[in-house]
């Protein structure tokens, strides 16, 4: 298959920010590029060659958009995965291959698949519905504090949450879930990991999340991650053991937890690009963005060292303001050095919401995490009055 | 003006390689853009939120889809200037200015403002016709071997001839154009100079032209020119004495001659992204066309530096081939360190046709140019059987 003809076509299943940050690179590589998306306002309109409006969870709408393309990926994993099947039975390629995006999709299903390929983990217990949670804490068979998390279908931390005692559980969903023990982490670390059709395997540096030390929310994420050498290195051989049983086709980004006494814990795996390779754009040889169309297009994997160190902030919408999005300040940032934004396009803002994300470069990492803080501490993302 | 805010608009005239480049860093900033071009086919329709198709000659199509935004620049100088002058008038924001335009789009007149201000370059004639030369050669005004050039509509080596005998004349057209002394030179240079609207100013790192030993076509584009540090610093010079007498806003690609004794020449000028910044996507801290971008809506500048050393080899079409294209041995240039490919999307291939571009980043200037040798001898652009 000549990926570079032009009777070829890539299909996407999502039209989000990361399925444009995507496009982008097939623009490099002129690829024919076709997307689904069920918004009509999907950010990735703008970017493809061909946009069909249909629900990523609709048979029939996977299915008929496959049909149509020869290499299938995703840019989310809530997808109808039988349509997928159906199409790789029928020779489409999808990337990340059917086998390995079940096993991903249902966080229980893949915590299981640890435990059978002895991939260290946070200990769980399994639960078909969340109501089940607490006559085992009335057992003894659960005890605070534990991670709650739906098996299926959360995003972006929807769908986890913290339990502290019994009142946490009320409002969550009654679906299918985990219990997951609290770890009280060192750090959060995380491995992308690229794996083309033919078996070629990279990995990207371990990054580290950097927390905000009361509101217990990732604000910057670092590459390289500032630990010891060792940790780094197993930190990457887990990953890369996850990625050769998963047996992924594309970017595989595997989140873990570095403990106290520096175990290496699989937290939770993405076969896709991630927030955490956001840095890669600026600071990388090749962006993951542009390796997951190699991985994807059985191309040459190129190299995932780094050209200096990289440190990216999210922009997310400040607490009390809900509208028209504004960014203040964003030209007292763009007077800082190496800064560059990323603003994804969304019309409104609200508490919380990803709105954008910057990267900021420099040869010496400890002045990147100086100038991301000014960023940090300058930018907001408000509202109209 | 709010330049984040939903109610921006920005134009751009012509849809080409150029505007689409620009248009991915509209992207960056979530920046509304428009594009009008003469070819429904034009790459800009991919990357742009609407599309006009209109002659950008054509006074009444520039007028009108100018009057539909908030800030105008161009990816190309061959447009309508009376209609960029009305609407400057009217107070749309016209980026380069009209005043700067209309010297750099017509040969002669940029240089006589040359002249004017004591910018050194190659000393030249002016002609109303072609069909003067002849009269002036046989009186002794002017002597063989000299580069005629049309004094206006040129581009991308169109428009350029080197006249060593009388016969070389024929065939060209009978227009207003110059004969320029053939400058006997050690080094083709460039700068690029960013100016914003508040009049601040930054230049990119001086690169070099590297040409052919046989074939007299330039090969590579290299950051930072292999050149003595003086003479970078008088090319740099020159560049900003022209910046700031053409007072443009936006870009200034400046090539310049360095003469065997080292004096430095203007060549000719572009108010815009130029073929000899390509190499900053991957090697600088701002590439040049989100630096136009910052430069033309009045933001702070960014950093013109080098991440490291960036080396770009323009991929024409290969003599001998006409007709769909293919690139040969893609995959091979994939293999190589720190090379990133950019193919325009052009289904046609023809000779010398500029097809797309490939830069190379390493920390090692010499280890980048021996890779970029291997991209040139390895890749090739023909078309299919």
């Amino acid at each position: 298959m000549d990926y570079f003809s032009s009777d070829f076509k890539l299909g996407i299943l999502g039209g989000g920010q990361l399925g444009k940050m995507l496009l982008y690179e097939t623009r490099k590589f002129d690829i024919y590029s076709k997307v689904m998306d069920s918004s009509e306002e999907a950010p990735c309109k703008i970017a493809c060659n061909e946009f069909v409006k249909g629900s990523l969870m609709d048979f029939d709408a996977v299915y008929n958009f496959g049909k149509g393309v020869d290499v299938l990926t995703i840019e989310i994993e809530n997808v109808n995965v039988e349509a997928l099947e159906k199409l790789e039975d029928e020779g489409i390629k999808v990337y990340p291959p059917t086998k390995a995006l079940r096993t991903i999709q249902n966080k229980a299903t893949q915590k299981l698949f640890y435990i059978d390929h002895e991939i260290p983990m946070a200990n769980f217990n399994r639960f078909a519905y969340t109501s089940e949670i607490e006559d085992s804490i009335a057992n003894g068979g659960l005890h605070f504090p534990f991670v709650w998390k739906a098996a299926q279908f959360g995003y972006d931390g929807q769908g986890v949450k913290v339990v502290r005692k019994l009142g946490d559980l009320n409002g969550l969903p009654n679906v299918e879930c985990i219990a997951e023990s609290l770890i009280p982490f060192k750090n959060e670390l995380a491995v992308i990991i690229a794996r083309n059709a033919s078996g070629q395997v990279v990995s990207y540096p371990v990054v580290e999340m950097e927390f905000h030390p009361e509101a217990n929310q990732v604000e910057y994420v670092i590459c390289p991650a500032r630990i010891d050498k060792k940790v780094a290195e197993k930190a990457i051989e887990v990953a890369l053991k996850v990625s050769s049983t998963i047996k992924h086709v594309g970017l595989l980004a595997v989140e873990m937890f570095q403990t106290q006494d520096d175990k290496i814990l699989v937290n939770e795996v993405a076969p896709r690009p991630h927030n955490s390779g956001h840095y890669s754009i600026e600071a990388s040889f090749t962006n993951q963005f542009e390796q997951h169309i190699r991985a994807i297009l059985d191309l040459p994997l190129g190299s995932t060292e780094s050209k200096m160190a990289g440190i990216m902030v999210n922009l997310v919408g400040a607490e009390g303001y809900t509208g028209d999005v504004v960014y203040k300040n964003m030209e007292e940032i763009l007077r800082l050095e190496g800064v560059t934004p990323h603003i994804y396009g969304k019309r409104e803002t609200r508490p919380f919401r990803k709105m954008g994300h910057v990267t900021i470069v420099n040869q010496d990492i400890a002045k990147a995490r100086e100038i991301a803080q000014k960023v940090k501490e300058t930018i907001e993302v408000v509202s109209k009055q």
